[in-house]
């Protein structure tokens, strides 16, 4: 373990963080609200990040674990500092919960204790749903796309990062790799912006619900969400766009440098349109005779199926409601969740290709165990190597969720609110089914419930690993020279 | 495929089913029920068996594909025949809900179509209950244990048949084999019955819990079930011996021949007690408030947890009425299920403690890249081969389940119901939650709905891929010479 790289890199992540509060404030400033929320923790980002960032460490050398390691303590810090606004300004009083609605910004989870919402501050709502923005390209891509730091340990902190399991370069330099995928995350939110505002919504609204988009976390400025807007155009823009920041953002890349070619034969693309299509088919279907009419049943279907299987968690109607078909398709659909290298959670569809390829392979070779068999995924043969991750990286999420769900149990609600709100959570989505449906909370849980959920929130956006080698003894130990 | 070898042997088995069909016809003989129906089956099955194995293959050889076959057939065709008794009683009237009741009872299952039992023939309650004895330890281990058949191979039957990834020989021999699991397996019946008797149990209840009890199944002379003869001695022999069936079977032959250690060391025994202590701990502090008293509690937690780990199913009281820590442990332990080479259903111990510890594994890998780590199971480093296996499993039966769960969605019940009703199908356990609780049943479901479930409690007993690969084309291609 590199304690001073540790120390010196989650020193400028937190000095990033004091600068992006300037946001707030300026809206704070813009609503003549009190300014002080912001300032207190800026003042002790600043000095906190100073300090540990003062000395730039002798050897940059970064093994995986110090990788593992900052991720891990930055997302966690990040949050125990983004929560003050919250507390300071009397909006969320009680740190656990700011604590908890602050983790699931960052996370973009979405999954709020807040009863309404609409009586928050300004600057308190716009911080909330920034969060999503910052956090939903990854806090630490950010920094290195502004901050000149050596580029060799940045791979390691940007697999740690980046949802799936195929984050990789696409120029030489890492840090540009990081502005790349910045720069087209800016403008697909401007131009979310902008559609929004054509339609009628009001700056500030629109600026929420592209945060929440972009990021795919889903918290609004609005108690009913996007469905308070009444009007079908927004459900079907921001239901659209949801879908787009659940594609890898490196296609979008590819589409800049015209390989159309890579674009159009991905097999985590073609999988997930797939998925979506056949989800919003078959529930339309299931509740048509809820809303009457094919247009008002297919839109209800396309929002949800795109606001749970990208993790978003906007609501526009209450699913909870839904028959059992629809309800289970959705519960399925948030374990899936969106594309590698996307703003989602979940296990991400290319896992789920993977797996399936997989195991088609190992039957193949069950009937005929003389056959070569070969797993292709996105074109390129998959080294067994990588199968293994993903099979463990499977068993390793049910062993965090089956522990996690029996915590919870704890908690004595009845087993769909339980289940449903660790899926929340852990996927990164927001809203479950029953108490924590759409239209309710996670006001209920108890201070240790909210924790619980906190940690698997973070453990969901950082798959898995870097929050549970915290738990490591070995991690902790210092390296040998 | 080899279609000689596959018609002859599922011959073979049809004959035998149509001798264990005597016992039935002895109890209806003694109670003076009707004999025919169980004639007329034992008539068709000596008929469709001679005809199917009259020419004796010249080629014996038996590939993977071809035991993978032979199993999954005899299984469907064995309870197929096996409800016509049922169904000329007219104890079940519908076809199809005798063959969900046999194959429920083949495959150890419990789960039952009938709001009520003690109306039924005393012949065919045996037979009901006789199925579970006979699937448990599997009945082509059984067909090899009496038929002479050629050895070679006897392994893949027993691969694909016997539970768990470990099946072996213990003898050269694999007939030899299958005689002494088969004889342990009588010798401890029998001292179950002799338990049941001197606790006053009637004859005829004490076989049939007993068969219950040994094959892991869980069908009941009663509608009350083991809570019906209000005795804690029998919850406590029943629980104990559900337990001893849950083992390895491998490991009484160890101590047979007196190899302690092996018995000791087993990692898989191990992990099994100790899941099954901790949960009957937490469970009794759980319910003590229901029950009043120390003893009563933990009674009735370690009869449920014994019950449902060991995926038997029989009950004692409506866990359906527990708090949600108790549920969520027991719906936690119903998809680990107990030890492999036993004749219990779920996932089996062994492959859990063989999942941790490879996840373990990797993430020391992920701490220190250079490190050497070896995963250990049962004293013995385990392959990677293995490992992967295991992994796949595990991908498989997740598809399996959710593919299911979907279809399962379609009949409008609950959430919970339609998730524990599938989870104790596959699981070969019986009860489940809500409207299939302890004191529910499966009359509910649409044909639909319980032919998929059949068939979800064969993928659940063979262990997912004989069933699987029926639906493989290539299964069914000729073997070129």
């Amino acid at each position: 373990m590199n304690y001073h790289i540790i120390a010196f890199s989650i020193g400028r992540i937190l000095q990033t963080e004091a600068v992006l509060l300037a946001l707030p404030l300026l809206v704070a400033r813009i609503y003549r609200e009190a300014l002080y929320p912001f300032l207190i923790p800026m003042a002790a980002l600043a000095a906190a990040g100073t300090l540990l960032s003062f000395r730039r460490p002798k050897n940059m050398t970064l093994y995986a674990r110090d990788g593992f390691a900052i991720v891990a303590l930055a997302w966690i810090g990040m949050s125990a500092f983004g929560a003050l606004p919250f507390v300071l300004s009397g909006d969320i009083p009680h740190f656990v919960d700011a604590f908890f609605e602050t983790v699931s910004g960052f996370t973009t989870t979405g999954a709020s204790i807040l009863t309404e919402v609409e009586s928050l501050t300004r600057s308190g709502l716009f911080w909330r749903s920034f969060t999503h923005w910052v956090g939903g390209m990854g806090v630490l891509v950010f920094v290195m796309a502004i901050l000149p730091m050596s580029d060799g340990h940045g791979m390691h902190i940007l697999r740690a990062e980046m949802p799936g399991p195929t984050a990789g370069k696409l120029v030489s330099r890492m840090s540009d790799t990081a502005k790349i995928l910045y720069g087209i995350y800016l403008v697909m939110t401007v131009v979310l912006i902008l559609l929004l505002l054509l339609g009628g919504m009001p700056f500030f609204d629109s600026c929420v619900h592209a945060f929440g988009a972009a990021g795919t976390g889903g918290f609004s400025c609005r108690n009913l969400s996007v469905g308070a807007y009444g009007s079908p155009y927004f459900e079907v823009v921001i239901g659209i766009f949801m879908l787009l920041f659940g594609v890898n953002f490196n296609l979008y890349y590819f589409l800049l440098v015209r390989r159309f070619k890579d674009v159009f034969h991905s097999d985590e693309l073609r999988a997930y349109l797939a998925i979506t299509a056949v989800a919003v088919g078959i529930i339309a279907v299931d509740i048509y005779h809820l809303y009457g009419t094919v247009g008002e049943s297919l839109r209800h279907a396309f929002f949800q199926v795109s606001t749970i299987m990208t993790t978003t968690g906007y609501a526009s109607t209450d699913f909870n409601l839904w028959p059992t078909l629809s309800k289970g398709i959705l519960v399925v659909l948030m374990f899936i969740g969106a594309c590698a290298g996307s703003t989602a959670g979940g296990l991400k569809v290319v896992r789920v290709v993977t797996l399936v390829k997989a195991a088609v392979g190992d039957m193949r070779r069950m009937l005929h165990p003389n056959a070569v068999v070969t797993v292709r995924v996105e074109g390129k043969p998959l080294p067994e190597r990588n199968i293994r991750g993903v099979q463990s990286y499977l068993a390793v999420y049910i062993f965090v969720f089956t522990a996690s769900f029996l915590l919870l149990c704890m908690e004595g609600f009845d087993l769909i609110t339980t289940f449903t709100a660790l899926a929340a959570c852990i996927n990164n989505i927001g809203p479950g089914l029953e108490l924590v449906g759409p239209m309710g909370n996670f006001s209920g849980f108890s201070v240790g419930g909210k924790l619980l959920l906190s940690f698997n929130m973070l453990v969901g956006r950082l798959e898995i690993y870097p929050m549970l080698l915290l738990f490591a003894p070995s991690i902790w130990k210092r390296r040998r020279a």
